[in-house]
């Protein structure tokens, strides 16, 4: 099969990051249209949780793991950001892609926070008959801290190196990764400490443009390159046209 | 931890296998008091699908693996079964048991109709913590065949193999196996071939108390033994008390 593609959506271009879980769902649907008019399978997509998982990760502290009074924050938790994959995957559907939701939770298991160990096999197997699965970021069991939250850009950076994609792509509510009010057209692991990252509009458990930037320098030093782009900028993406963002690679 | 239990819920006493896709939510209520009743924790359900999902699975032959033309089955009886799942997991809730479900699409890849590898480190970590994971039988892919159904039953002998279970008891709709109106008390290997076994009341794609059995004695081969009894011994099985139905175990 050609080489797949990874198109991670934002959390904060799906719901209203600011007011309580509020799914953007004209949002939604311009951009599943957008995915159905310039995609071709093999195609894999993850989405952040957003406003939807969030709020329960932090009443129930799941960031500080399971402490004996918060096990109900697990079941809690995932229901919020499996609703929001839920509408994700029909809305994807709607516009006849082959979209499939997959939960974190139900086959990752991670110790102090990161992802160890993930089946991935059937992940491959989707790809390959024209299946495009649809994951998250999600509550996920952790042998150390009992659970932890792991983000959506932490599945692309786990994927990423576990399957191998052509090209890796993250719609985000910005143009790029910014310095001031200027897009870094490259970043790598050498130029990282020059610049000085500005945020998303909201932060997140999961730590926002920063945390996403970690994710996506592990994955260039593992040799895998990735785009950031302005949701917009989908198609652009999707087609191979320049989308005026930031390409995070190797040195 | 102590040894888990491992408790199969047969799909025909949660659903009416004779018409279409129905919940009996009044034995699903009666079988979550029963083991909030009787059961410790580490505790993992698996239940089989009945008549949601066998139906979907029909209809798009996915028996027969995936052809081109009925892609759209995996996400439909994934859907059908996922349906019940939750159902099941409320049901349990609502009796205070700390239950999550699991889907088996998400986690499982098989070759020719058996499952070849599944993440289970995650299941460990909720045994450990005291949640309930509950799985059931789906559709999954299969890189031989593209998709396959998997029974409940085939996910119990994975896990048994996988995982080390104290017990390991299958509620059904008949007092156990039965060769005429006789319960067999102990079936093994060896003792296979010198009875004939009565079917379930119902036929359905995953083989009935054949595929059971086979699946059961495929398990009793690598040293772990299981019990088949009525889904009202339920409570006598959590308890340890005889249920009058039959063992399986090796030679």
């Amino acid at each position: 099969m050609p080489e797949p593609v990874l198109l991670k959506l934002g959390g904060s271009v799906l719901t209203r990051k600011g007011g309580p879980g509020t799914v953007r769902h004209e949002n939604l649907a311009m951009i599943s249209r957008e995915i159905a008019g310039h995609a071709r399978v093999p195609l894999l997509i993850v989405h952040g949780a957003g406003s939807c998982g969030h709020p329960e990760a932090d009443r129930f502290r799941l960031m500080e793991g399971l402490t004996g009074q918060n096990l109900e924050g697990v079941f809690t938790t995932h229901l919020a950001v499996s609703k929001l994959n839920s509408i994700v995957v029909t809305s994807l559907r709607k516009e006849g892609i082959e979209a499939i939701g997959l939960h974190p939770l139900d086959s990752c298991y991670a110790e102090n926070g990161r992802i160890v160990s993930m089946e991935c096999r059937h992940i491959r197997e989707m790809l390959s008959q024209g299946i495009v699965p649809v994951l998250h970021g999600d509550v996920v069991m952790d042998g150390i801290k009992g659970a932890t939250i792991v983000s959506g850009d932490q599945i692309v950076s786990y994927l990423g190196r576990a399957l191998r994609f052509g090209r890796i792509g993250l719609a985000t509510d910005v143009p790029g990764v910014l310095a001031g009010d200027t897009v870094i057209p490259v970043l790598t692991p050498q130029t990282i400490g020059q610049v000085r990252i500005g945020s998303s509009r909201y932060t997140d458990v999961t730590g926002g443009m920063e945390g996403k930037i970690r994710e996506l320098l592990e994955l260039a030093r593992s040799g895998t390159c990735s785009e950031i782009f302005h949701v917009d900028q989908t198609g652009a993406f999707l087609d191979g046209r320049p989308h005026g963002g930031t390409v995070v690679r190797g040195g």
